[in-house]
């Protein structure tokens, strides 16, 4: 158990390094051109979040994130009960050292996010984008197909950084280590409890669609 | 057969939310470059939709376009006769409500389109980029590859943005959505049109094209 | 026979359609911009290619390429003899009707190419671009790897378009092709024809590299 | 034996001819946009390193990094012990060629590096980086999944780039290559000890991981 929470830590603290990084090298290389900036930033994260998830399947499931935990428990779609307080803090830790490893390469002090993100837009967008990539992770895996989800989960990050107003949190755990630096991918800390609450609440809507749509674990629905 | 329709329907809206959200961010993002929009658009596009089409491709096939649709029926490639009517249905109504959907993110009006794109150059574009579509999905499925056909679609539409001179619609329910935001990736009901018509000619080249080079179903043809 | 003909004739002429017309479409949108524009291009043709190969590996072995047609028959891959003349004619027929194609979706008129490629490091370029492009195909073949030909040569080809000089032509049929549009990827009648002769010394070269690394066909080598 | 150390020579070279050449293109293409050069010279690297892996996987194992080989000895997880001392001097040497041949192909002079890349920064980053990269590889082959190798090392180091303040080197025979080139990826003859030194340090680290994380070879861990 505790080989898959420093997984799950270290998996976490990996993909908010790259999501924070990404983001603080791109402002640094493409001073004043938003757009490049967001297209660096979403690039780099497509292709590291399908690694990770990639490195650690195996291992952990390769959550890095509570409302995927979650979820797992609710739909019981998971062979063994995790110990969910210890993978949620696992990730919640992990997501706060990422952000703080970031902060350290690129030689800027860790400091608590000034961006003050929550517009009913960008709400509206992580109940949109945490509810979609909850229902690509259970597709895949309801219809037998778990060897692709970390290539489609990076790619889904990828789009859905453009496809939101909020460039897609989708993920607690991910929300509060960008707490955690006041920089490209950094946010408020009233923001990021906003943030939260809209992605259980996407969460809580693919709850309802997984269970319209793919109604029977480890198999094809609607057939 | 209604959770299949369901499925058709979400995953047009999520496509066309995918195509107009990202539009709208590029524009934002990146002010007065057009062709960086056009990067950004046509990869999150590129990402999202090949996310979408394995989501849905053992639900319901993963048509989200009326034209792919049609062809699946006239081909007589599917096992299970579909309910066209239904099908198509689910596909225009998803479409423009992914278009609103897109518009409530980035708190942007839904107005109809203005973008006049009916040239004689984008129509024989839509005319290319509909066949070629419909050829690559059927090169794939008569050849025994349905597996690939998601990120296989994904990437003929990132370089049929760009090899195009209409950025490619290639799909009339996305066309009809479009038609519904005044953005980016918005297009006027006249113009919808004649590209509607142009896709249905891209179509019927398409059955020409997949009876002559892959004859036989589910096997490799010409060996 | 003649249905395999067609698919290199029809591949060809798209693998072209997608270089030219990307090219325009770059300029048009990223005026001033060639690196800009070259992104644009190479990562169009990068998803292109991979796209094309997939469709039509199974049915004509998705040559595209007269280097690759005659490294085929020399190393005597190939179970069934081809017709090299049948073979190639098609490429070049093809790859000069994707230029005129491109040309006419983007309204630019059909004129001969005047882009003077000819310098010692773009043939130096292209003699490494063709070897690495042959070696990277028998590799994958020779090692029971054909499956994944198709995203291998398409990621090749996207990064030879910037680590030679050349931006890589790399075959026959698409640089004749070429010879048949004014604009950003077309390519001067004379510098044609050096190029053409580079690439043949790159397919030699690759013959030796494969007869070296990978003697024996259909097993991987040296172990 | 000599068959793997030519495949490791070409692959390493080739992996450099990749990042030099890219580099010099980006800067003559992009001038004065560093965000721009960067990002096409990681998009390059990646696709190019992933065709590189995929082609001699099955010959060399296509380690084109000392540290790749020593960890690989070190773990004992390779059937036939390598003689170290052969891999690392082709890599080497690989890695020097394969920079002249880039500044050939750009016809750019061959002279020794002079970007001093050595902060603690990017010290930090390059230990991150390497063990990183190795932890990557070996939780894919310890869990039965070679065949995502070539991808999956690809895409890290393409995310990498930009989520490290280093741009990734993470490879001694790549940072000795690298000196022999005064261009854009370029790195001063010290300031490569210290990289050098950095990654070693980010091997030794990652043996740790791989030991705790996936401690028995061809098989998932912890579960």
């Amino acid at each position: 158990m505790w080989r898959r929470a420093l997984a799950e830590a270290i998996g976490t603290a990996a993909l908010v390094a790259v999501v924070v990084g990404s983001g603080i090298a791109a402002v640094q290389l493409s001073p004043g051109d938003v757009g490049l900036q967001l297209l660096e930033n979403s690039l780099a994260t497509t292709l590291g979040l399908a690694v990770l998830i990639a490195m650690f399947q195996n291992l952990s499931g390769a959550h890095f994130n509570p409302v995927v935990t979650l979820v797992d428990r609710l739909l019981g779609s998971t062979a063994r009960p995790l110990d969910l307080s210890v993978y949620i803090g696992a990730q919640v830790l992990g997501g706060i050292g990422g952000a703080i490893l970031a902060n350290l390469m690129f030689e800027v002090p860790t400091a608590i996010g000034t961006n003050d993100r929550a517009t009913a837009g960008n709400l509206l967008s992580e109940v949109v984008a945490t509810a979609g990539l909850v229902l690509v992770i259970f597709a895949l895996v309801r219809t037998g197909r778990s060897a692709v989800v970390a290539p489609a989960v990076g790619a889904y990050i990828g789009a859905a950084y453009w496809f939101t107003a909020s460039t897609s949190f989708a993920n607690p755990a991910v929300t509060i280590g960008r707490v955690f630096t006041d920089t490209f991918a950094g946010i408020a800390p009233t923001a990021s409890l906003w943030f939260v609450g809209a992605q259980l609440v996407g969460g809580a809507l693919a709850i309802v669609l997984v269970r319209v749509l793919f109604p029977r674990p480890g198999a094809a629905a609607g057939r």
